[in-house]
């Protein structure tokens, strides 16, 4: 499910981070991965758990491998949280407030 | 770090549909597991990656555990992705508009 891979993906803080380098612009793999203290090799793992959440795609352009952030995805996410936030803290006022009738 | 775990814990549909049951009213675990096919097992699981979150709170009253909502972490979650998704569409958008302007 989209909404899984999408929150699952910014729930890591070096996933994170990517997309916040990403959102200034397209890079490199090996750009990306310079400013973090591990190894490319993870880099490349949280890059691919990113772009199974289509928060980034890959552009092959000969040897290099060209990455951009999409950030549809997160609208989304955000949509989802927003929606279910609002109707989950109605049915608890709902409920509070059939409590509080009920007490004598 | 409290997001990674409040985003972790909603990118699965089980504990989504957990949150969704103790929207309605606080509930036993044996209750919550009932319309589930998995495991009570499984089920405790997934409370627990809830508990951490701090999206589900245990009251244990006797043999009884019940559990309440608390939709405190997601209004963070919400916040969060809001505010980088302003940011970020910001940016992309900058990035695009200097494109465009160095074109031939």
């Amino acid at each position: 499910m989209q909404l899984d891979s999408t929150l699952m993906a910014l729930a890591d803080p070096t996933r994170r981070a990517i997309l916040q380098r990403l959102a200034r612009s397209p890079a490199k793999v090996t750009e990306i991965a310079k400013p973090f203290r591990i190894s490319l090799n993870s880099v490349s793992k949280h890059i691919r758990v990113l772009e199974r959440a289509r928060l980034v795609k890959r552009h092959v352009s000969g040897r290099d491998h060209v990455l951009t952030f999409d950030p549809a995805p997160l609208r989304h996410a955000e949509q989802w949280i927003h929606d279910h936030l609002v109707f989950w803290t109605q049915q608890l006022d709902e409920l509070e407030a059939r409590l509080s009738r009920s007490k004598p």
